[in-house]
C-alpha cells in the first residue's frame, strides 16, 4: 500500500510540479488570466505573453515553410527551436497541455543539425530543424511516458526495472530523428485514452486555448492544444474512435486519421495493446494540410515496413495524389453528404460549417449527392464492443498501480470496475460482424457509381466528426460521428471551416430530437458558452486512400479559407 | 437424434455416391490398380486411362501457354474445358481429390465465351477458357460448398434455408468469371482444415498420385493431387499453416502463400471464422512459377480492394519484378540457407533437395549465407496458441451438425472434445507476443544487410517446407516449417526440386536426433516406401513480396529443372 508520501495524489503532485518546472523561468507567465477575463487565448493574447517579433514569424509559419527556410539555411534550427519551446512553454501555462518538456536536449540536438547544415551545405533530410510535438504514447530517451497514469511514473509502462526506461525510443521517433525533426515536448492524454476531452490525475484538465470553455478534445488533446496555439507546427496523435480528429477539428487543424497499416505504431504506448480488431493509428494534426503531407511524405521515405510488422508496404503514391489534384482542379469529384446519423442530431454551428462545405464544393464545380450508407448504428455498436473486448482490466489495472481513480469521462465507458472479458468465440462473431458491415459499406460506396455522372463512385463522404463545435467539460457525450470511421478503417481528414457566432449559430427553437440521448446532448448547447469555438467537417475517403483524401482537404479548406 | 436412413454414414454415403455420379459414365474407369500394381499413377498411366492424343497436349500445357492458345483462338475454351474435365474425372478416380464436379455448367461457360470470341474477334479477359480448379471453401453458384462436413451437405456452412445455398459466390469466384477463367470442379480437404492430409467421412481419403503411398498433403489436398495428375493446370488453395504449399510441394507443383491482405478471401467459407491473428489466406497452386503469376496478376487488375475490405491496395508492382529479375540475371542475390529447426530434422531427401537448391543458386552465381534467425519454436508456439484460441468450439461443433467423428489426423490437433475459449485478455498477449517476434524477425532480417556485400540484406530464404518429402497417412507429426511463415506473414513460394532416389536417400545411419519427437519422425521414413515422391523446398520472401518471390522462384526452378 502506498505510504503517506507515496499516496497517488502526492505522486501526481510531484510530477505534475516536475512538468512545471521544466518550463525555463524565463519564459514563466506572472498570472494567467480567468475564463471570463479571457476566453480565448490564441493570436494576440498569446503573442502579447512575452514573444519576441521573430519568435511570432517563426511560429506563425507552417512546418512546410519552416522547412523551406531551414533547409536552404535560412532559418537556423536553432531559432526556430528555441522560438517554439517559448510558445510551447506558454501554451502548457495557458491549457495544460504538456507531459514532458525537454527543451535542452532540443536546442541541442538543433545545434547538431545546424553544424551539419553548415558542413554539407544541405540539410540532413527533408524535416530538417522541424520542431515535432508527440502525444505522450511515444517513447522518447530522456524522458519518460506516462500517458496520464500516476502508477506509470517512474516506469516504463508501469514496470519498474526494465532497463528500458528513458532510453528506448518508438520506431516512429527514430525515422523521425532521421529526416531531420527536432522533438522537444510530449503532450497530454487523458489517462486510458478512451476519451474525447483530455483530463489524468496528475495535469488535471488540458482546455481549449479558442475557448477555455471547452474541452480542447481527446485522446490527442494536449497536441490539439499546443498546435492550436502554435506551439508547435506539427505533431503525432494516434486514434481509435476519434483521438487525432476530434482535437483536430476543435481547434481549427488539419488532421488525418490513416487508415491501419500505414505509418509505424511500433513501439509506442498503448491502452489495451493486443487487441487487433481495430487497430489504433497513428496520424499528424497541423495547422495546414500540406503540413501532414509533409510529415507523412517523409516517414514513408524511411520505407517503415521495414520496421513496423503492421505497415503495409505502400510508399507515398505521386500518381493517385496528382490524380486527385487533376480531377479538384477540373471540377469533376463527386462528394457524399452526410448530415445527420439518425441518433444524434448535429448542433447548430456543424450543420452551418456542413452547408459551407457543401456550398464550397458546389462552387468549385463538383457534385454533391445525398450519402445514405448502411446504418451507422450497427457500425457504431461493433466497435463500443470491441473497445470491450476485455471488459476494462487493463484499464482498471493500470489505474489500480497506484490505487488513482477513473476519470468521470472515462467511466462513462468503462464503469468503476471491470467485467468479464469476451471469449474467443464472442470475438469471432464481432470480427465477423465488423467484416460484413465492412464489405456492406464498401458496395453501398461502390454502387453511387450510378448518381455521379462520373463512372466514378464518389470521391469522399463529407460528414460531422462530432455532434458539437467542441464538448463542455464531462459533455463528451457521443462517439459515433468519428468512430464509425475507425470501424471502416477509412481515411479521414479533419478540414476547419469557420467558427461558432453566437448571433448566427442560434439555437434551433423547431428541434425535433430523435431521442433522449440527442434531447440531452441538444440541451448542452449554448450559444453564449460557445461563442468563438472552432467548427469543422471530416472529409472520409476510401480505406489508404491517404493521398487522395489530403489532396482533396487541402483544396477544400483553401477554398473555404479564402471566401471567409 | 439421426434417424436410421439419416446416420453421418448414409448422409456421407449418399453424397459420395452423388460426387461420383458426377463423372460422365463415358470417363469412368472400369478398375484402379492397387497401390501394389501402380504406385506412380501420373504421367504415362494416366495417359493410358482414355485421354485422346488432343486432351493429352492440351491438358500437358501450363496455364500461361493454354491462354496463348485460348486467347488467340488457336483453341476453343470449349475444347480446352472437356479436355480438363476428361482428365479431372481420371484424376478423381484415382485419387478420390473431388468434392464437386460441374462439368456440364463448365462447358455452357466455354461455348459462351466462344462465342463471345467468335463475335468480338478478341478475349473475353486474360482468363479466357483457362480451366480453374478450386478448393471446396469455394462458393460457387449450382453446387454446394461441404468443406468435408457432413452437416455441411445441403445448406449453406451448416445453416438451412438461408437463400444462399447453391445461389451465392464468393468474391474471388466473380472475379475469376469476369476474367474469362472456367470453374468445372471443387476439390477435396480434410474436414476442419486444420491437417496436413487430406481425409473426411464423405470422400475419405485422398491419395497422393506421385506415390499412392503417401498423403497428397492438405488441407488444399485435392487441390494437389488433382493438379500434379494435370487434371486442372492451375488451383486456389488457402493456407494457415502450409495448407497451400503442403500440398504443392507433395505433388511437385508451385505454389504460392500470398501475405494476408493481398488476394480476396472475401465471401469464402472457412475453419474458425473471425480469429483474425493470423488470417487464413488464399493462393494458387500450378505446374509451373509464371501461371500463379498469370493468375495473380490478373485478379489484381480486377481491384479486389474494392469488393474485399481486407485486401490492401497494393496493384501488380512491374517495377518490383524487374528489379528482381534483373538481379536474377545478374547474379546479385542474396539467399539465406534455412536447412534444420533444430526441432526435427528433415529427411535425408529434403536435406539433399536444400543442397540442391544451394549448389544451383551458387552456380547461378548468387550469394548464399547460413540464416540463424530468433527461435522458431517461439514463433511456432506463437501460432499453435492462436490455432486453439476457441478450444476447437467451432471445429467440434460442426462435427457435431451430423454427429460424425473427427478424423484422427485433426485429433492431434484438437483433441476429442473442445476446451475453455481463451478470453481477451489472454489473445491480446498472444498478439503482442506474435508483433514482438514479427519485429524480432524483421530486425534480424535488416542486419544481414552486413553480410551479403550488395548493400541490401538478404532476399529470400531457402528452408525446408516440411521435415518429410510426403507424410505417410497419419504420420504429419510437424507443421513447424511451414507454420513459422504464417506466424511471420511472409510470402512463400514452393520450388519443386527432385524426386526420391531410395539408392540415393538412404536412411541416414548416424543420425542424432534432438529429442523423441525427432526420433519418430525421422523413423517414419522408409526408402522402399518413398521411392519416387517429389522433393521440394520453400522460398520465403519478406511479407507482400509476391512479386519478388514469384521472380525468383521461377528462375530457381527453371534452372533446377534444366540440371536434372
Amino acid at each position: 500500500m502506498a505510504s503517506n508520501t507515496s499516496t497517488w495524489q502526492n505522486l501526481g503532485k510531484a510530477k505534475l510540479d516536475s512538468i512545471n518546472n521544466s518550463i525555463p523561468s524565463k519564459w514563466r507567465l506572472s498570472s494567467i488570466p480567468s475564463i471570463e477575463e479571457q476566453r480565448d487565448v490564441t493570436s494576440s493574447f498569446i503573442h502579447s505573453c512575452g514573444l519576441s517579433k521573430q519568435e511570432i514569424d517563426i511560429t506563425e509559419t507552417d512546418a512546410v515553410g519552416i522547412v523551406e527556410k531551414t533547409t536552404n539555411g535560412k532559418w537556423t534550427a536553432e531559432e526556430v527551436t528555441v522560438a517554439f519551446c517559448h510558445r510551447a512553454s506558454l501554451a502548457h501555462q495557458l491549457t495544460n497541455c504538456l507531459h514532458e518538456a525537454f527543451f535542452d536536449a532540443a536546442i541541442e540536438d538543433a545545434k547538431r543539425l545546424d553544424k551539419y547544415y553548415a558542413e554539407n551545405k544541405a540539410p540532413i533530410g527533408p524535416l530538417h530543424g522541424l520542431p515535432v510535438s508527440l502525444k505522450d504514447q511515444f517513447h522518447v530517451k530522456g524522458v519518460e511516458t506516462t500517458m496520464g497514469y500516476i502508477g506509470w511514473i517512474g516506469t516504463f509502462m508501469g514496470k519498474k526495472g526494465t532497463g528500458q526506461e528513458k532510453v528506448f525510443e518508438s520506431e516512429m521517433v527514430k525515422e523521425l530523428r532521421a529526416l531531420g525533426a527536432v522533438l522537444y515536448c510530449k503532450t497530454s492524454v487523458p489517462h486510458t485514452l478512451m476519451a474525447g476531452e483530455t483530463v489524468n490525475n496528475i495535469i488535471g484538465y488540458t482546455t481549449n486555448p479558442k475557448n477555455r470553455n471547452l474541452t480542447c478534445g481527446g485522446s490527442s488533446g494536449g497536441e490539439g492544444a499546443l498546435i492550436g496555439l502554435k506551439g508547435s507546427p506539427v505533431g503525432f496523435g494516434t486514434d481509435i474512435g476519434g483521438s487525432i480528429r476530434i482535437p483536430a477539428a476543435f481547434n481549427g487543424l488539419y488532421g488525418i486519421r490513416p487508415s491501419s497499416g500505414r505509418l509505424p505504431y511500433e513501439g509506442m504506448a498503448n491502452s489495451m495493446d493486443g487487441q487487433n480488431s481495430v487497430l489504433s493509428v497513428v496520424g499528424p494534426l497541423a495547422t495546414s494540410a500540406r503540413s501532414l503531407r509533409l510529415v507523412i511524405k517523409a516517414l514513408l521515405s524511411q520505407q517503415p515496413w521495414l520496421h513496423d510488422p503492421l505497415v503495409h508496404e505502400i510508399p507515398w503514391r505521386e500518381d493517385q495524389e496528382k490524380e486527385a489534384l487533376d480531377l479538384m482542379k477540373n471540377s469533376k469529384l463527386t462528394f457524399g453528404i452526410y448530415k445527420n446519423d439518425g441518433i444524434v442530431t448535429p448542433h447548430p454551428p456543424v450543420q452551418r460549417a456542413l452547408d459551407i462545405a457543401v456550398k464550397t464544393l458546389e462552387k468549385m464545380g463538383h457534385k454533391v449527392i445525398e450519402w445514405k450508407p448502411p446504418s451507422h448504428k450497427r457500425g457504431i455498436d461493433i466497435i463500443a464492443k470491441i473497445w470491450m473486448f476485455d471488459g476494462g482490466v487493463d484499464l482498471h489495472s493500470s489505474l489500480g498501480l497506484a490505487g488513482e481513480p477513473m476519470a468521470e469521462q472515462v467511466q462513462a465507458l468503462y464503469g468503476s470496475a471491470p467485467i468479464e472479458p469476451l471469449n474467443a468465440t464472442k470475438i469471432a462473431e464481432v470480427n465477423i460482424a465488423k467484416r460484413e458491415y465492412q464489405k456492406e459499406y464498401m458496395e453501398y460506396w461502390n454502387s453511387t457509381k450510378d448518381q455521379t455522372g462520373t463512372g466514378r463512385p464518389i470521391d469522399a463522404i463529407l460528414m460531422p466528426l462530432a455532434p458539437f463545435a467542441a464538448a463542455r467539460p464531462t459533455k463528451y457525450k457521443y462517439l459515433g460521428y468519428s468512430a464509425i470511421v475507425n470501424t471502416l478503417d477509412y481515411t479521414s481528414c479533419i478540414v476547419p471551416v469557420t467558427n461558432i457566432d453566437k448571433n448566427v449559430d442560434v439555437v434551433d427553437k423547431n428541434f425535433k430530437p430523435f431521442g433522449e440521448q440527442d434531447k440531452d446532448i441538444a440541451a448542452d448547447y449554448d450559444p453564449e458558452i460557445y461563442e468563438g469555438a472552432h467548427v469543422a467537417v471530416q472529409l472520409v475517403g476510401r480505406r489508404l486512400q491517404e493521398e487522395k483524401v489530403l489532396a482533396m482537404a487541402e483544396q477544400l479548406g483553401n477554398e473555404i479559407a479564402r471566401s471567409r
